[in-house]
């Protein structure tokens, strides 16, 4: 017995992949829904590239469910329902992490309900962690891998000795990348969701362009092979971080620990863990994109949005950006096979203050090479030092350096 | 400028190590809950055995928060707190799983909140995740580690070598063990978790008597040793899953393979992963006790109670119970020292349809061991074999059996 009354109508902007599988999941699952709020779901109009009008869509909806992705014409759709009044969902992390201060204080303003689940590591529900679990917890950190594609090929070069170059064909053949891959392998895409769960945990302004990400393009079978000997993992990893009155939000490659609880996480999928004194650790993982997953983190936050007003708040203490932090290293350099190498480089290191934990010497003659492990410094010292290595004349080719994060878990 | 309007009061059941942490933590974070919820929280009266009340707390709270465990007078002071208007937040995981049904109920009835993410591993947010991010998920599987003692116990006989009681010594002085730690060590402390995470996974009504559970009091040092020459690594593991149209709910030791989500949780941790068609399956792990992630727990409850209504609907339609089910077995047996004893052994399982996965025969005399890995099968055809083979003369002492998980993660 539905009546007219006991309808709520939900408008859908995009049918790609997982608006697609939205428009599937809302009617399978409306039965249950209205037993969990007393309200059916319905979806009132779905807008694509060439059907439908925006405006008559809003005027049929009490939500709208925003899957375009990108800038424009997202943004302007989003800011008309929420000054109609109308709650919004949206998986949008561009947008968010760009534009999302604009959003959230008319979000405030209006009394409406902006909600993004789905806009960060997919099904894995930090987002609601963040702002609902822990909103009494003074968090210190947020680490996690949340890019599908650079993990499924980090996973395909260190499980099959792959290239970049082939794992990312690899990828794309499977579905995990995309035709144009850019914004995944170059980190853009990690540091737009690192952006968005550093404004939640810090209750801090974070827009994309004080994140600062550097990507995997840049890997070598060679530096998977090695950290292999070293026992260390990679992984493409963002960071929201504490540093003393201030904050860094960035995302690196980095080598991981086998006790890490980051390190098992292999193939496509995400996993954020969020530190505080008072909780130890929270991890969460799971696929991280998917056009049923995400649809599922949207439902969710559809559901809830039938239910409660949800709110970000303004922000009140805005801490100052962290340009320099500490971080320990791996350094790979091909060199000369002759004596008073290592001296040469462990006394361009101890200039810089740079302290060696671990040393592998590989191979003779032209396959010559030094592999370091150094313990965390400055990355600007380390820098530094990196300049004066390349410098030397026993170096054959450049050095390479990734990053180690030496905690163990628990 | 606080009104006397702008106050939310919070009256406290219980001091002991979750309430006291809890004490600590409402006035820390009072002002960034005010900003959060437009209402500044304050702790209105205490509730301990000596000391307090009742009503009188009651009759000067918005919200009762019930920490004092147990069945009563935790129950009726519940029960008191809704009928009277309030919302409640508990932790109290033996009230839930033995009157869940009661207790939500009068909730719905009262359009009270009922909150409880603290009952079910710590700071661990599966509650949560549970009735919001995957309210429109049909659940197929959730499979947890839920106890911490346990674990702890588990992860020092594997580092150590230790014997069940040396580890449980270990255990309690670290204070990750009671001074009467038989609810834990029993399956008795899981059991009523898993029932909690099944109600609200299955929307079927679960009590802790519907609840099979096994704890870990026999396990052996051995079992570890020849456990690792597998491969594998022991936890005490909570299931709750769909079998045909039933629901089975247990708690029991079992062997996982290294790739598996749960399998490098260690320590005091406790983590759980839920499974659906849709998300393939998401996993949170975290310190699964302890006064302040408890506490964290509870305040998040609190802040939610501040904000919107949630609630835990009727069941719908309730899924009937399997009893017996499909496993995958390890079988450690002491045997005589003599030809045929492998052969014996393998026509009896055979008999029952027991099939073999692998084998390690070890030590020769009074040491001979016989160590099977089988294929899944089912329970009661096992059990059946385990009959049969602890029958055979050429068994020293009785055979010995736990449960192995197959799955690889991702």
């Amino acid at each position: 017995m539905t009546s007219a009354d006991s309808v709520f109508r939900v408008g859908l902007l995009g049918h790609g992949t997982v608006g697609g599988a939205f428009a599937e999941l809302l009617p399978e699952q409306a039965g249950r829904i209205e037993v969990l709020t007393g309200l059916r779901p319905s979806l009132s109009g779905v807008l694509t590239r060439s059907r439908g009008s925006f405006d008559e869509i809003l005027a049929g909806s009490d939500l709208i469910v925003e899957l375009i992705g990108g800038i424009e014409p997202a943004r302007s759709y989003v800011l008309a329902a929420m000054n109609a009044g109308r709650h919004v969902v949206t998986a949008n992390k561009q947008l968010l992490s760009q534009h999302g201060e604009e959003l959230w204080d008319v979000a405030r303003r209006r009394g409406v309900q902006l909600r993004f689940e789905g806009a960060v590591a997919g099904v894995v529900p930090v987002i609601r962690v963040l702002q609902e679990s822990l909103a009494g917890a003074r968090i210190d950190r947020v680490h996690g891998i949340v890019n599908g594609t650079t993990n499924f090929i980090l996973s395909e070069m260190a499980r099959t000795g792959a290239t970049f170059a082939d794992a990312l064909s690899e990828a794309q053949r499977l579905g995990y990348a995309e035709a144009d891959p850019s914004e995944d392998v170059d980190g853009r895409d990690a540091a737009a969701k690192m952006a968005i769960l550093a404004r939640l945990a810090f209750d801090t302004p974070v827009s994309l362009q004080q994140v600062r990400y550097e990507g995997i393009e840049q890997i070598k079978p060679d530096d998977l092979e090695y950290a292999r000997e070293l026992g260390l993992g990679l992984k493409l990893i963002g960071t929201a971080e504490r540093i003393g009155g201030g904050l860094s939000v960035r995302v690196h490659p980095a080598f991981l620990y086998p006790g890490h609880p980051l390190a098992s996480v292999n193939g496509p999928f995400n996993a954020v863990t969020v530190e505080s004194a008072s909780i130890t650790e929270i991890t969460m993982s799971g696929p991280g994109a998917g056009g049923p997953q995400t649809a599922s983190a949207v439902l969710g936050d559809v559901i809830s949005a039938m239910i409660p007003p949800a709110s970000t708040p303004p922000t009140m203490n805005a801490l100052s950006f962290v340009e320099d932090v500490v971080s320990a290293f791996y350094l790979h350099m091909e060199v000369a096979d002759q004596p008073g190498v290592l001296a040469a480089v462990a006394r361009v290191l101890a200039q810089e203050g740079v302290s060696v934990k671990s040393v592998v010497q590989k191979g003779l003659g032209e396959q010559a090479r030094l592999v370091m492990v150094v313990h965390p410094v400055l990355e600007s010292r380390f820098a530094a030092a990196m300049v004066k290595i390349a410098a030397l004349p026993v170096l054959r080719t450049p050095p390479r350096a990734i990053r180690v994060i030496e905690e163990e878990f628990g």
